[in-house]
């Protein structure tokens, strides 16, 4: 199993990394500290290629479509890059169905699940004519027929299905125990009632999301039959065969120490012969299979880099405090909820041939709570002020996940390797676009 | 003990509630739909006279100075209000700073904290002639003294120490114990030495903060004893007065069952005994007293609320899924560290008169994660599609501590409750917005 820093220089060496003679990274060739010369920082990185390639891997590897679950990294050329590499798009709000429409992904490839739709959000679908709302309540099965026909048109809706199985051995559960997501197994013949009972909304399939950061491969096959026997009840409550079948996605991303790779090869190839027993059934003739996938496809394809500002001696520890924290980049201070927790793997990007001390180093970032750590023991190489740290796993739920004004820092920029050159994709902010947006108080 | 829908009750009446015939929250006279209405939802309310109050109650209970640390709620019209209300301010940030400015604060009343502060932010504490850079390493103060003697000018110097002696009882600490923050105590004499050799820098004093949420008088009463020893002691290393002893704050907040009010009044009795008796030493002639306080002068001030989007019944429970959650206010959802956990103080604000089912229920954001949650058994009036849901004690570590951008739905607006009318401070975000400043990706 890869120690964290095995996991570091892995990366580091899927971003092209050819360190300079002083080891320092330069991914592509480019030294990271003309980067942050020029662009300043904190800031992403992003490696075009590792995410057209894995978008490209994952489809074959599942014989599926694949859509792109934007809420893993709505950045535009993100976006972009996959579209291109032939997925659809998941989006959960009026924002990132902007945003995937913007990115190139055509109206039918794309699918909107969330447990809170708005009307507005709603009408923004019937309107774009997206493939499939996948409705998460009785209730939205109503509001959505009256906003389509309103509209007179028709829209395609897939069952968000809260199976009564739950899937065992994963991260974190969404579904098979009760919670705020899709409609109850039990509820799947009135549902689907509900949905051919209005001329406007086309009945295109269903859809199971359940779990997170799932590692193991065996249950989630399972789930994946479960969900094709979900589907055929489905269908036979329709009376006609589906249009889509859509099985979540969840694979997991090895973060942490003592976690591995999760094995898409073994699940494709049991995947793929599920499929063939499911696909000559008839009431499946035609249908469209999908994974949605967001941290998976762009996770290992962004790295977090920030400057050293200070380093300290406290009580026989090293602190390197950095310019960047939980503010950039929430998830990997472990303050998103209790399944992400620290330390990602990271090097000293300024010297990674460096000597490792052997009781590591606390990495903090400027935010004034002893939340603000991306952990206390890191193998890292021996920190002076200026170095830069770079934090990777950080291409999904990253800049967008981060509560970027908490402290008003200026935000991190958002940069891409692609072609050979590192290209601004979002400048970073400056200490004077905190008044953006506000009104002083006139005295009265 | 107050329960959770006593304190919500509370909270309301303190914002000047006089609810409608049918039972909707009006502060100050406007029922909340109309402030919906005008400026959409959802948005946080801030009440001016809730917050102009409490900064004069507890300048009069403590006796001494108060510095507002702008990192609780950094909003412009908030920070006017404190300043006018006699508070000084403690900035952690450029951003804060400009905003201090902005909002009227003198740059003789502002105090500037954190551990890693650029040099680009010292360079702006020097061009402000801020009060003291309080310094967290002996490294800051040698980066200091160049900048200020690169500027031709002097600073002052506040020495954040953390002390040996750690403060019991309280929620989380930032002190007495290895962290990131501050100067070992040990290294104070070393520290002020460092502080005299160079003309740039004035020696003002000492800064000492430990922990947050405390609701125990007597430790704090004892750690403040504890700070004017060790102020005496840098007053002995410096060889004359200290202009200035920062006592930190870290006054709690009842958010959740089984907590109460802190006691400020008995606080404020014991300082003073306390201050009384250091008064006269000559070694402190002259000097400056203040508590730094953040979210103990404006939580209770403000309301965030968002508005019912769908409700379901699913295996025995009631869901009420809102327009915003984690992404608006990630604290009251438990998602900043393990401090701040679930329920805040929640109310049913369409119906505040409503029979609570008594199960309780569930309020969900729209987040694609079970992270997004405000509680599971929340005692709330059974709310229809369309209410507005408030969350209390939401003044403090909302809006800009949140990840506004997660899932890419549009920002909250801030509304101030001022004078008896109801004025924009900062209007809600567009969900075309998440294009904002970002860069296409032009096909090569």
């Amino acid at each position: 199993m890869l120690t964290q820093t095995d996991k570091a220089n892995d990366l580091a060496n899927r971003f092209g990394n050819s360190a300079t003679e002083g080891g320092e990274f330069a991914p592509g060739g480019i030294p990271v500290s003309e980067i942050a010369k020029e662009y300043g920082s904190p800031f992403y990185l992003y490696h075009a290629d590792m995410i057209s390639d894995r978008v490209r891997r994952v489809r074959e590897a599942l014989g599926t479509e694949v859509a792109y679950s934007l809420k893993a990294n709505p950045n535009l050329a993100v976006c972009s890059l996959i579209a291109q590499a032939g997925a659809g798009g998941e989006v959960a709000s009026s924002g990132e169905l902007i945003v995937a429409r913007a990115a190139g992904f055509a109206p039918e490839d794309i699918v909107f699940a969330g447990p809170a739709k708005t009307d507005e959000e709603l009408r923004m679908s019937v309107d774009e004519g997206i493939h499939a709302v996948n409705v998460e309540s009785l209730g939205e099965i109503e509001r959505l027929a009256a906003i389509a026909e309103e509209a007179g048109k028709t829209i395609g809706v897939g069952i968000r299905i809260n199976p009564t199985a739950q899937l065992m051995g994963s991260g974190m559960r969404m579904g098979g125990t009760v919670g705020q997501f899709g409609i109850d197994q039990a509820d799947l013949a009135e549902a689907v009632e509900k949905v051919l009972s209005h001329e406007s909304l086309v009945m295109r399939g269903v859809h199971v999301y359940t779990a997170t950061q799932v590692f193991e491969v065996d249950p989630l096959l399972e789930h994946c039959r479960n969900i094709f026997d979900i589907a055929l009840e489905a269908a036979d409550h329709a009376g006609h065969a589906l249009e889509m079948i859509d099985f979540g996605g969840g694979f997991g991303v090895p973060y942490f120490e003592k976690t591995s790779e999760f094995d898409l090869d073994r699940f494709g190839e049991g995947l793929k012969e599920i499929v063939s027993g499911y696909r000559s059934d008839s009431r499946l003739e035609g249908c469209r299979f999908l994974f949605e996938l967001g941290r998976y496809l762009v996770a290992d394809a962004g790295v977090y880099v920030t400057r050293v500002v200070d380093v300290k001696e406290t009580r026989g520890k090293t602190f390197a405090v950095t310019d960047g924290g939980m503010n950039h980049h929430l998830t990997a201070t472990g303050n998103m909820g209790q399944v992400f927790r620290k330390a990602y793997p990271i090097l000293n990007l300024t010297r990674t041939d460096g000597a490792v001390p052997e009781e590591g180093v606390a990495v903090a970032g400027p935010c004034c709570t002893p939340l603000d750590s991306f952990g206390n023991n890191i193998p890292l190489a021996a920190p002076e002020v200026g170095d830069l740290i770079g934090v990777f796993y950080s291409g999904a739920y990253g800049y967008s996940a981060s509560n970027l004004g908490f402290l008003s820092h200026p935000s991190p920029a958002e940069v891409l390797l692609h072609n050979g050159e590192a290209l601004l994709l979002r400048a970073g902010g400056k200490p004077e676009d905190v008044l953006n947006g506000q009104k002083a108080l006139t005295r009265s």
